[in-house]
């Protein structure tokens, strides 16, 4: 088997290299949250190809680990490769640290390409570590040099957005960044984070699926900013813009070696977006202040001009849903469609969309008990025929030239039972419960989720993930720091819910092998009144797309829900009708009629 | 003036003793949310009566720092003593920490009695004074020295409680703190916190008002355990019980000497607790493990012994604030009554019922406007006429062998307008919503205060503290480490809610001048179902006193929550009638009617 060639090259290599332990993450050089397939180590040495994974190699030894969403399909393609599978967070399975530390012996050499590896993380082993003296090589790609028939890495041209799109001038945005350097007493800030980077100097790449972003850093004192690029990547109106705006544009692949001679004072670094080989040239040669990227806040917030294109935006995108679920529920029985021939129905309706880019994400388009599977994914070869029964969640959006979009809808084929009737309608008035919420500024998404769970935990029936992320602006369609959840782990940011950010709501019901619904709006947080008691906050809605009301049952929801549904479908049709066909705006009239309690 | 001469003496002192500025904090040894007469030093040094209030004296200057309850009363009782008044948490006020950072010279002397600083307050001024070289002396009671006719300290004779009350062994308890320090690889332990140090030895003391509580310590090791006393308050029968569960009986003075020679290896101790001069101490010694009192959770988790006294005791409780309530609606504006006359009424039927060991604190009883005043306390000379209109907040509680209880309710007393009847609706709302919360384990109060709040928040109106707090067992009504509340202060502790806790649940609303309007119930945490999704939680409710309907206003509230308000409403009469007179059941069966929504 080819893998198992491979992992035995590699321990050849170690050998050779006096390496005892080799660890090979799923990361590129900024911890983004997908990676380019230039950065696909570990699965060219795995074979497993799941988002999330990490491969621990040792002399005789190999393992992986990955999260519960992977177990199936983990063990499905390890097997015959002769690697143990660790399931994290199961009882008993060690992390990888403490895996390491109970195995590795005194004095022993673990190996990791130091530019895949967080600041955080590297920290975190050396601690773990340190107590059996084991030493750390992070300077050489061992296992990528023996990657035959490696992918390129990415160097896509990098566009530079209008001020028109982008609301700020890259100057100006910069004077912010530079103003939360003070407040921190910091004289220079690296920066690695891919997003924040395209948000701060206003442009966007395509070096990562999905993700509108081109691999770069950046690198800023009080008075002096450096971008770094790869060299194709940069256009003469891109040298133009940087001239502009006081931007030195250097060379993606000299950062470290720069930073080796200009790296001085305090410097203020985000250690979980830095990684370790960065880390440790600062840490030899400057203070380190170790905090959150400021500029992640500053593009979280958005600004007046973002939010009046995302409105557009979204707006646009919610019809194109809309006339979607219109075909669906019209031809469903009529004419033959599968989960992966609807989605690309609506992926065609919104490349229709004028100033589309591409999509946010892969569209999820779930059938029956598919759609209970969080990240399922129907192929042209692999999915489940629709027909006149049961329930599609489509799960969904688009990158446009003004905002970037992700909406959920269940849809309702035929004949659902009371129970899943039951959870659909709870679904709903937990995701309008939460987008009613009136709050003091100060809450976190962590006061405010139980205002969208609660009616499932009535159930005893809980989600397993938060109800909702930030969003970005032409970026990526996950974004920190605001999310919305009840708890928190150590590596999860916390974060104040401020006026102008984007919030998706997202509750949901998951049945294993038999049921999956999720209706997700996208908000907008703003001020309300201010008081002698506080700032008041409350949401805007962005989306607008009928709630089946097939799914709704009028008797599980309170008067004051069965308000806020009646409101939000009178503002559905108000706003998406003007864009339809005379037979989708009869069909949607219907679909946004106001219910009654019985 | 007296004040000023008082302080006079303490600078001079200070001269003599080399010291440049002097702390004296409100606090005992232990850290205690009430002190003992003995150590009111600071009220002594600065005329100010608040509960909360520090005094920083300087060789020619003197300030006091309190908080937002205290600010008018702490103005005019600093009057003419020279002493600055620092508004603490308004903008531009400095902390005390701050304040000494900024006006301390290099090298001065900053002195206090360091058994009245905790040990990581004391620790967070050497933090703060360190770049200036400061010197901390904290070996003595300078102010206190000079306090002419200080009342002597306490040492009243101290309890056994019996196991039929206690429902488990001291020697049982100190196996599982044993665990606990197993756990964090702890050798020994020092305990300073009163009423963790009551539980944890089945007795009970009388040292401070309302907190049945003596002055002690405690010291652990795997082996061993020590309970040190004042030599009065030891009976023949705590020697006894003392000897039986593996006990040495100290003397309370000897704990600095004792900890100079038996503290080694890793000590256990919160910091937030224990006094900055035992820490000193402590650190001269051995290794300090700075965490969590054990006992602090494991006395806060109920046992099935405790909790079926509680249950008793509240409904004793409940009856004698029924019967008061029954008193005051049908007397008013018949007889003459205040404030104060009313709430001596109520003491007295709590004095009558079987087991009643004393109030668990002063009875708040406000009438209108000072209802808005959260600590506010009547007393037999200033106190406010009632007649029939408006509402009267009480706020009440006992100790009794089997409980501690507290309860508020807000009696509507004559005629309301609409926007306060608005109010006390929305309050007796979000008391039962929050009752009715479904919850995995994990939450914390953060996660559920909202469920309280919204109500309010939704008319852009907040109570400006947190919605419950634990209750003790025969102990203090205010205990940790679970509350709820929305945001936590740094020196706040935030627990996950277990079963078995008992948690009191006391939305408001507070307007100055006008009204003031508090209902409170003391639930307990109870698992629910346990699934695939986690262990869910739910409140069953010990408080069982109707909620006055004169105040509510059915067209505010939604039908589940008419339903939540019937049923409880149901309980009380079925519980309470019983043990009332003919009348007052009459009365109760009309005051917990079924309401409708009309």
């Amino acid at each position: 088997m080819e893998v198992r060639e491979r992992i035995r090259s590699l321990q050849e290599k170690m050998k050779e290299e006096k390496i005892d332990y080799y660890l090979i993450p799923t990361a590129d050089y900024h911890n983004s949250e997908y990676v380019n397939e230039f950065f696909k180590v570990r699965q060219y040495f795995s074979g497993f190809t799941g988002s999330n994974g990490s491969l621990v190699i040792s002399r005789s030894q190999a393992g992986l680990w990955t999260d519960g969403r992977y177990f199936i399909q983990a063990e499905k393609e390890l097997s015959g490769s002769g690697i143990t599978l660790f399931r994290m967070q199961e009882e008993g399975v060690p992390t990888i640290e403490e895996y390491l530390a109970q195995n590795m012996k005194e004095g022993e050499t673990l190996g990791f390409d130091g530019r895949v590896v967080t600041a955080s993380y590297g920290k975190k082993l050396e601690k773990a570590l340190k107590e059996k003296h084991v030493v750390i090589r992070y300077e050489k790609d061992v296992a990528g040099s023996l990657w035959k028939d490696r992918p390129l890495m990415p160097d896509n041209p990098v566009s530079v957005l209008p001020e028109s799109v982008c609301g700020l001038r890259t100057a100006q945005k910069l004077e912010q960044v530079r103003e939360r350097m003070k407040e921190k007493g910091c004289t220079a800030h690296l920066l690695a984070k891919l997003d924040d980077l395209m948000w701060l100097f206003n442009i966007r790449g395509k070096d990562i699926a999905y993700n509108p972003v081109a691999l770069s850093y950046g690198f800023f004192t009080m008075n002096d900013a450096w971008l770094f690029l790869q060299e194709r990547a940069v256009s003469d109106e891109l040298r133009q813009y940087a001239e502009e705006n006081g931007i030195t544009i250097k060379n993606y692949d000299e950062i470290a070696e720069f930073l080796g001679t200009a790296a001085k004072g305090k410097v203020l670094l985000d250690e979980a977006n830095v990684s370790y080989a960065l880390y440790r040239i600062l840490r030899d040669n400057a203070e380190i202040a170790a905090d959150d990227n400021p500029t992640e806040k500053l593009k979280a917030i958005k600004n007046p001009v973002e939010l009046a294109h995302m409105e557009e935006v979204y707006l646009k995108d919610s019809v194109a849903l809309t006339k979607f679920i219109y075909w669906l529920k019209t031809n469903i029985g009529k004419i033959p469609m599968n989960e992966y021939s609807a989605a690309m129905y609506l992926d065609n309706l919104r490349r229709n969309v004028e100033g589309f880019l591409d999509l946010s994400f892969p569209t999820i388009s779930g059938y029956q008990e598919n759609a209970a599977m969080m990240h399922y994914e129907a192929t042209e070869t692999e999915n489940k025929e629709l027909k006149a029964e049961g329930m599609l969640l489509v799960d969904s959006g688009g990158q446009y030239m003004g905002g970037t979009t992700d909406v959920t809808r269940t849809i309702v084929l035929g004949e659902i039972s009371e129970e899943v009737k039951k959870h659909f309608t709870l679904v709903a008035v937990g995701m309008l419960n939460l987008t009613a919420a009136k709050f003091l500024h100060g809450c976190t998404g962590r006061n405010l989720d139980i205002l969208a769970r609660e009616p499932l935990w009535n159930l005893n029936i809980d989600y397993k993930c938060g109800t909702g992320h930030g969003i970005g602006y032409i970026l990526n369609v996950h974004e920190g720091p605001q999310n919305i959840r009840w708890r928190f782990t150590d590596t999860m940011k916390e974060a104040v819910i401020e006026p102008g950010m984007v919030i998706s709501n997202e509750p949901g019901v998951y049945k294993e092998g038999s049921h999956g619904i999720r209706t997700e709006n996208i908000i907008v947080v703003r001020n309300g009144e201010k008081n002698g008691d506080g700032q008041f906050m409350y949401f805007d809605t962005l989306t607008y797309v009928p709630i089946d009301l097939c799914g709704i049952e009028p008797s599980c929801m309170q008067e004051r829900e069965i308000l806020r549904l009646n409101d939000y479908h009178k503002a559905v049709y108000e706003k998406v009708s003007p864009y339809l066909t005379e037979e989708e705006r009869c069909w949607l009239k219907e679909a946004t009629a106001p219910i009654k309690n019985n």
